[in-house]
């Protein structure tokens, strides 16, 4: 059972609302002995952080993050990390009115009509805060699964205006406000957003996340697909509404022919011709990169009126207030990236306990993957 | 862990390979009392069997289901349900040429380099061929979500060519071998596909399901929601490589007041004036239909010969025998209905686990949903 | 998995070392809507809590609980329960020189085997502090299976030196330093324990824990039977080597119609005219009262020298400081009676999950059983 | 959730009823490249068989095992394997009488209050017949440990009747019908069970269990504890009233002095001068043996009438026919090796996902463990 908790063998758990004392995690099954301090954590949620930009919301929080069992010496334990972060800026009051409304587009809800019963203030326990943890979690994750591997995330599309590939260049991603890969795109976007949060609405996005260096094998059919995995990851994400691998639903255009990932022998390695299939065969990767995509609906909170009722049954004209962001896709990427993390890290430790530590390439040996 | 099993309380563990003497599953968790006999579970088999229209593979399997266990006197137990399925038309031959050659776009070289051992024999435990226990174990899911529960399949483009929606019709369904719900788009197919056939090539589609009737309430935050079991058990379908829910993509293109699902009240039941989010909001359903979509890549079986490597690192030029569908999108339709009853009966009784069985709609006193 | 966490749907992960900063849980699956505060969770704390009496350690800490979430208004809401305990005496240098040593019949040299590195102060993880995580879950749990169960538990041996059970009165059990209900035997304890612990030495314990009203029907076979799961949780204890359940090993020297539960009705209802069973057939609750014991090693920490090894493989000799309790059976009375009803509450909503919310006394209408 | 499944990454399945058309089980998790065959599996099959000595069931099954999946060119894949036995000797009209009668110390009334519908013919599900299944599951999980590791059980009591350990001799064991490791016992014990037998009576067992040869660093705090699973597994097992883990219940009656097990160094080696604790520190495994032992009680089916109840609410004089165990704790045996050979390679693999596949004697750079 998962209600609060993913992965297996890397496991992690996170408890919180937006508006109560803290946040928090807790991770289980990171191997033991390694390196980890606070230091390795904080940049991956400074990226997160709100408040950075006009473009994400005014809500003033430092998430300093705080290791509190685990890790002793500065290495960890193999016993679990748990991980707080104090609420500081809290307004309850900013949300006092929707206590008994139902808000479009928020779990407002279907929290109610499941459990009868929530804690209304910033959404909660559905507050995009919680993602918080993913991102603490994450970095974790990355300790695990070593220098070698690398996971980049950028936003591709701000609503219907995409990024030109040719001009990606990751060098671009932490100078603008978007993540963005293209220059050309970002200076566009900051025009069109500003445009949009003058207009109190909002954009939606499409995220892509990149995993070079993952070692071959990692994923089990033919539940535990890594893809399966992975689709389940990124879903759970807030505001997420479509998952993509490779060419995804680019593929389902294609024919046999153009989607084949050829194969051809380099100096004793195998070099694919493409990638289309974004790293992952039968639902177990391939040493190629891991390229997953992400639609990201747009922030449901708007300054204009929409139509509503409230939890007596009654009509309501609703225009939510409180500090929003105009594109929730922006916060999405360091959370993108984190999740892919943990799932590879994941994977990584259930291949291991299957499969045991023997290189991967040793079982083609005449071959090289990596 | 479930390396072949998903689900909590209604839990499918899976068995078998293409050319085994079976294969099967278990179906366990099932509540007691419920009518079921092969009769309720092999129509949905004959739905997905290969073989009835010259676009699936012309393998030749009467896909006969036997219950082993879990019923007595025409009703379940709460035990074990055990189904299997035998393999009547296994023609090993076809695959001799493969067994140590890596297809492109097939799963050969990611098995090799999990598990350095594997049954070749069409595709082993990677064949579409499991698909079978899915729907199998589906029909029971659906005898547990109730007659008000209905879960419908379409597919909704083939290749590049997609439906046209004002044309939506169910009854068309049935009527073409493509579960087209658009006769003029299902006319226009088939000689798509048989252009396509004639070629040796294939290509990739889009299949929709919904879900009409599910009660409110289903689905569980953070990691348990129910957009995210559903985005995962699609993906760990054969050849799928992207999952959206509601508007999904489409969602990230829109606006904010656009995305919006209004809501007002009529004779005291809630309506929505919109579903862009295909009826799931914060992991949780909300009595709106359920609408997912995913994309099948096309069949990488193909009779042109594409560049592949071999076991012993040697380049080879490759062209796939055996039997194989142009479309492998078709079959998927009532495999993807099955995956979505499975993860709507799981939900089902986990919900009522955590909030027991007191109707969802008396938690909003004044409201109808359903 | 669960390395740190137990329960399916009502789940329990604990975090913590003895000397970190804190100890802490989370609790998921909470149903909602159920009254919940931190007076709920402390008097159980209160009895766990260790410097009571000259014969449990005399490390003073207050282990006031704090809720972080899952609770609103007074009213948990069906989301992660966060629980904190703050360790307030923590002495560290006491255990500075056995940082590299192995005591015997501690964790030391096993954590140090299994993981390689540890936080040696005061057994780091693998100190009894974790079970005050245990204790503060389970008087939620005991939320969750209502009032009509009734969990109590009893020292019921320490060392040889059994209580007469003619003598058993429940309401001696708060009177004495042993949690014993036999008064005769509580005053002979005294002595007796207090002369060990003056010798520097210590004694084991036998725990005996009854929960009544719990509705037939719990339990699920095979593999999640009530009375193994009730084994695994009891066994979790720290310096637990024993479990049985009714008879339990007297069983096995019992011939079969002795060891009958033989049936007759009362006033419609069912009367066991024994329970040597222990309240489970088949790994299901008959609506008997559920009889379990566990037995607790004595204190491994001893003031008299042992022989030892240390990590560098050297031979010591050595004499354990610090604070210990002289019969570390007395604090896991309330762990006890925690675990039994963690269990209880979970497999009370597993059980719901698959067989609905109907009075189970229904299923055989003529017959009542509570 | 597990109702029918236990372990992690080594994970067994079982389905089936004492009198359908066949029993089984899939077996997941299997690392690749292991030779097995039916003939790795049958061996330890016929050791559980009935109708051996007059002292087990009458029923005649030959429980030959078929191995359907999961296994290629005789090596393991690493996909599931599933295994099955068919069901010969159904005498179903043996249990006509007792469909709607609830046998005392039987599973009839808590599996009719559980689900209200049942298969009676044998006990259906909670036949002992499914062990079969866990002995063939046992046999896998033997070679996933491998050849170092040896899990050898005993009969160490009939009834009150206790063997002489200094007599114990694992030769004897196969010599006589009790698994009895000492002759002079084995041999009053042949003219005791005669007797109950003959009287229709039935004699409760205890049956101890060593696994030798197991690495240390098995098992994980704090609630996947080594002698936690070990305890649940073995009460699972039917008719199991108590387990044990090294002195168990015997330790609770000693003081510290006594039960520490004193550690030297012998050769570079750590030496243990005692194993009160069976092998388990902490929930981790240390390289000494593992020894645990469990109480089956007497088998509930005896000839003498006893007072039951039946579904109507009405008494009955119940008397059991069919073919039974005089004492089904000599078939316990295997059962209990098998449960142990699961949870260890269970275990093994858990480890290695964590800690990797270093040897742990690395961990203690000057001392060996095995």
């Amino acid at each position: 059972m998962s209600h609060n908790t993913f992965g297996h063998i890397f496991r992690v758990t996170t408890w919180g609302e937006s508006h109560g004392p803290a946040i928090g995690c807790v991770v289980d099954g990171t191997p033991p002995g390694i390196a980890l301090s606070e230091a390795d954590i904080q940049p991956f949620l400074d990226k997160r952080r709100p408040g950075q930009s006009k473009f994400t919301t005014q809500r003033q929080e430092p998430d300093q993050v705080k290791i509190l069992s685990g890790v002793y010496e500065g290495k960890t334990t193999g016993t679990p990390i748990a991980l707080t972060i104090e609420n500081v800026d809290q307004r309850p009051k900013d949300y006092a009115n929707i206590a008994a409304q139902f808000r479009p587009g928020h779990a407002d809800i279907a929290y109610e009509l499941k459990y009868g019963h929530r804690d209304p203030r910033g959404g909660g326990r559905s507050s995009a805060r919680e993602t918080a943890m993913r991102v603490a979690a994450g970095a974790i994750a990355r300790k695990i699964l070593g220098e070698n591997v690398s996971i980049r995330g950028a936003m591709v599309a701000l609503g219907s205006h995409w990024i030109s590939r040719p001009r990606w260049d990751w060098d671009e991603v932490p100078k603008n406000p978007f993540f963005c890969p293209d220059p050309v795109a970002a200076d566009a976007w900051e025009s069109i957003l500003e445009s949009i949060r003058k207009q109190g609405s909002s954009l939606g996005a499409v995220i892509e996340i990149t995993a070079e260096g993952v070692k071959p094998g990692l994923g089990a059919p033919i539940y535990s697909k890594l893809d399966a995995d992975i689709a389940a990851a990124l879903m759970s994400i807030n505001a997420v509404k479509g998952v993509e691998i490779g060419d995804g639903f680019a593929a389902a255009a294609s024919q046999g022919p153009d989607n084949a990932d050829e194969m051809r022998m380099e100096d004793g390695r195998v070099v694919f011709l493409a990638n289309h299939a974004g790293g992952i065969l039968g639902g177990i990767s391939t040493s190629q990169p891991i390229v997953v995509r992400f639609a990201v609906k747009p922030t449901s909170s708007i300054l204009t009126p929409v139509r509503a009722v409230d939890k007596m049954g009654q009509e309501v004209d609703l225009t939510t207030k409180g500090r929003h962001d105009p594109c929730v896709g922006i916060r999405a990427v360091p959370v993108g990236e984190a999740m892919l993390a943990c799932v590879l890290a994941d994977h990584l430790l259930r291949h291991r306990a299957q499969n045991g530590d023997t290189p991967d390439e040793a079982r083609l040996p005449n071959t090289r993957f990596l």
